[in-house]
């Protein structure tokens, strides 16, 4: 047994058992490892932004830990923008990034680069294969990296001699240690504090869905305090039968206006909020400046511990209730096409339990509003505001829930980043409508031109902002990948495409002119 | 005048004048600043390889550094793949960079990231400015640097508030200090060992074209020694009127073959030629065991003055001509299409002067066989070997040279990687033949498969080395891009097709099923 096929074999005894691929030569014993094994599933991606956007979706939804394989220092570096999403998500990826033999590196071969310095820029966590016996034990550590402290990004750079030469056995699996948790003092502490006025307690993370978020909803009821969450959420379950809660926006003078009252925030499961920029004369975090901030638990340590313990501190019993989203859906609108119909439109249509992944940029808030009280979604952004996301993310992620419909928004501008996504939603027939909104540029340049002071954009700013001249063209590009599209311009044109999409198993594109 | 305005009149002094764009909202000042200076060429990529790879061609057929606007660590790490083929083929480029003000660095906002660790993995020169008054020097030492060392990727990372504070004058450009020179000893031995038995002038960089190559021609046919270039090169002339020259292969075993009777080689301008990749019981290295090396002049160093100083050595003179290629063109094939059979075609047809940019990986061979005595051609290859170089590096290169042709030979596993250059071509009206090479897949990694001994590929190889299922297609994918395209069949179509693109100047895509 070689190294590579110790390594497939210790991914698939870790439970690892996807694979987002755009293999290489330097890759090829590991591919020819897979190949012994059908048991893992290798999905080919035509861009390795696909492929890292993909296992960060898959994540997400599954939280389970899915596998890349790349080719040396620049299929990584391709790889970087959706890594970088997926470490802000704290997603667990384990990137297997195949390099030259450790004995060519002394060479100045074409594809030979600073492949360490590329992985250690990008990843939580990076390991150099030594040798072939080696091998099996990296892998599982970088299972348990990519798993530790809720989610990280894990590096295992395979040179392949270490891949072709003979090894031993595989590796067992390594059980992650457990995550670190406030001390006693610090939970009773925070249970008082949330319980006197002022006080909002702001979670992140898993707290933002399933049985962790109706808990932090219950703390809410029995305590009295406001339970808010930041914007770019990896994922956050929304609608009817959903936790209400206050949800920051992305500008920051909206969100101090929403802070304006608090007194005191008490973190669990989440980052501080900050500006997504700075901005000349603009603060760069929302809360008043005599606002106490408590760190109870940050994403990377046992929030869902805390907050039990929080319940319990409290006595939080069946009774204590949380405030639910009640359902609430608006008609189909006709007529000429806005944002607010669409997200009505969507509103109405969208069936229980899909998950929307948003990348729709300016787009987005007038479809977040219209969706507040619709059937239960999971929304997914991008959390580290890198585009090219919503394609790759809602291909891992209709992967993982192939029962669960996807939604795609995307701006044009975003999807052209990482269009290559929408062949493998063909090729794996991915239950995901895209939804294109065609506002032919990047409008938010336009408004953060504005933002700067500028009247008018000239010659140069308009031919760096607007996608026009030729335009692009999604319905050809769509079927070019071999994805069905269509092109609307109405309400009435809309609401047929989105039925029709939400009614097809087949991956769908629908342009939306606005 | 804030420190963007300064940084784009220092840009403008240095005599960089075109800039690729992609730029987000931390560069918005300097967008504005651009705005104010129509003489900067503003170019807009719908990804950032796009704007790194045309960067990469504008520098290889005209000399001359042009810039990039990226925004931050994903944005560099999008321009990674390109960056990595530019620097292999000593292109110099100034990337900008945009980053968070400096004092919002401290908050981990979404896109904060280790943007300065990206950069030093895959940059020669980088820097960070530190406020508004020193920006209009960090730019004259970034165009400095690029043009350094025979050209080099500078990387300004320029914090959002350094581009927005007040700030002095623009900088004066800076002189590159004088390269490297082998001593005169060095020359005298290398001149002598020239004109032994079995000696090999190995040359590279820009003496395989101009007046340089007419030099290393000259010196080979003053000295008796035989003329050699590696496989993949920046440039090279090729055809009539070309040196004529031994040129390495992509499989170390060729190249073993062609270096066999090699007792001695002379590296002037280039490196020592290396395998591609090492494979298990195959050499690293093509010259045999007892080869002398004399590594007389990097491409770092000054290898223009070297080849000079040899030839005044060897006493060349007008009398010592060159062995020129002669042209000797093909009859125009008909039939059944054959890779053979399109080389022969383009050979036909290739107008003087064409740029052929070259990344049709498998395909390459027999179309660089049929067209060695076309008529006068220039051919870029991807230097670095990492795919996604040939539609972005066409466009740079029709930028650099609106009066020559251009044609972009490319595989479609690695056109999908950078498609979005297509965009650029229609909106710049670029005069790009692009011919796609159909081969619905990675044809290289079934080679590669087999050399590591795997018979028949099954279904994960398969799934992963196969672009079908859906195949994609190519004329949708131009015409989504705003780029006329067709599809071609059998030789006739070919001919036909490549007839049309010729005659047009504006981008054109034919699809090649082979």
């Amino acid at each position: 047994m070689n190294g590579a096929e110790t390594l497939v074999k210790t991914l698939l005894k870790s439970d690892v058992d996807v694979c987002f691929a755009n293999p290489g030569t330097s890759e090829m014993h590991f591919v020819a490892a897979l190949d012994q094994h059908p048991e893992m599933r290798c999905i080919l991606c035509l861009f390795e932004g696909g492929a890292t956007g993909a296992a960060d979706g898959y994540f997400r939804m599954k939280q389970e830990v899915a596998a890349t394989l790349l080719h040396l220092g620049p299929g990584l570096g391709n790889g970087i923008a959706n890594l970088h999403n997926a470490g802000k998500a704290r997603s667990g990826v384990v990137n297997i990034v195949g390099d030259h033999a450790d004995y060519h590196l002394k060479y100045d071969s074409p594809l030979r680069g600073d492949l360490d310095g590329i992985s250690g820029a990008i990843s939580h966590w990076t390991c150099r294969a030594e040798n072939a016996a080696s091998v099996a034990g990296d892998g599982a550590a970088a299972v348990q990296a990519a798993r530790s402290g809720g989610g990280q990004i894990a590096t295992l750079v395979l040179p392949a001699n270490t891949a072709w030469d003979e090894a031993n056995d595989p590796a067992e699996p390594i059980a992650c240690t457990q995550l670190e948790r406030p001390s006693n003092a610090q939970i009773v502490s925070a249970a008082r504090a949330l319980c006197e006025p002022g006080t909002v307690l702001f979670v992140g993370q898993r707290a933002l869905h399933g049985s962790l978020s109706q808990l932090a909803g219950q703390i809410a009821a029995k305590s009295g305090c406001e339970l808010m969450a930041d914007f770019l959420v990896p994922r956050i379950e929304r609608g009817s039968g959903g936790v209400d809660l206050t949800r920051l926006k992305y500008p920051i003078g909206e969100n101090v206006a929403l802070m304006r009252h608090v007194q005191h925030m008490v973190l669990c499961g989440a980052n501080r909020p900050v500006a997504f920029f700075a901005y000349p004369n603009k603060p760069g975090t929302p809360e008043p400046d005599d606002c106490r901030i408590t760190e109870l638990c940050p994403p990377d340590m046992d929030y869902g511990w805390t907050l039990q313990a929080i319940a319990d501190e409290l006595g939080v019993g069946p009774a204590d209730r949380p405030a639910l989203v009640s359902l609430d859906l608006p008609g189909v609108p006709t007529g000429n096409l806005t944002l607010e119909k669409t997200g009505a439109a969507l509103a109405a249509l969208l069936p229980e339990n899909a998950i929307v992944v948003d990348e729709s940029v300016t787009s987005s808030e007038p479809l977040l509003a219209a969706t507040d009280t619709a059937r239960r979604q999971n929304w997914l952004h991008v959390t580290g505001g890198a585009i090219g996301f919503g394609l790759p993310c809602a291909t891992g992620a209709a992967l993982a829930c192939p029962d669960q419909k996807v939604v795609c928004l995307t701006g044009d501008g975003s999807a052209m980043y990482t269009l290559q996504s929408l062949w493998t939603m063909a090729r794996e027939n991915l239950d995901v409508v895209t939804i294109v909104f065609a506002n032919r540029g990047y409008q938010i340049l336009h408004d953060e031109l504005a933002n700067v002071g500028v009247k008018q954009a000239g010659r140069n700013a308009a031919r760096m902002f607007d996608v026009e001249d030729p335009t692009l063209d999604w319905v050809s590009l769509a079927k070019g990948h071999g994805v069905a599209a269509t092109r609307v311009t109405d309400m009435d044109e809309f609401v047929t495409a989105l039925r029709k999409g939400l009614a097809t198993t087949d991956p769908y594109l629908i342009e939306v002119i606005c």
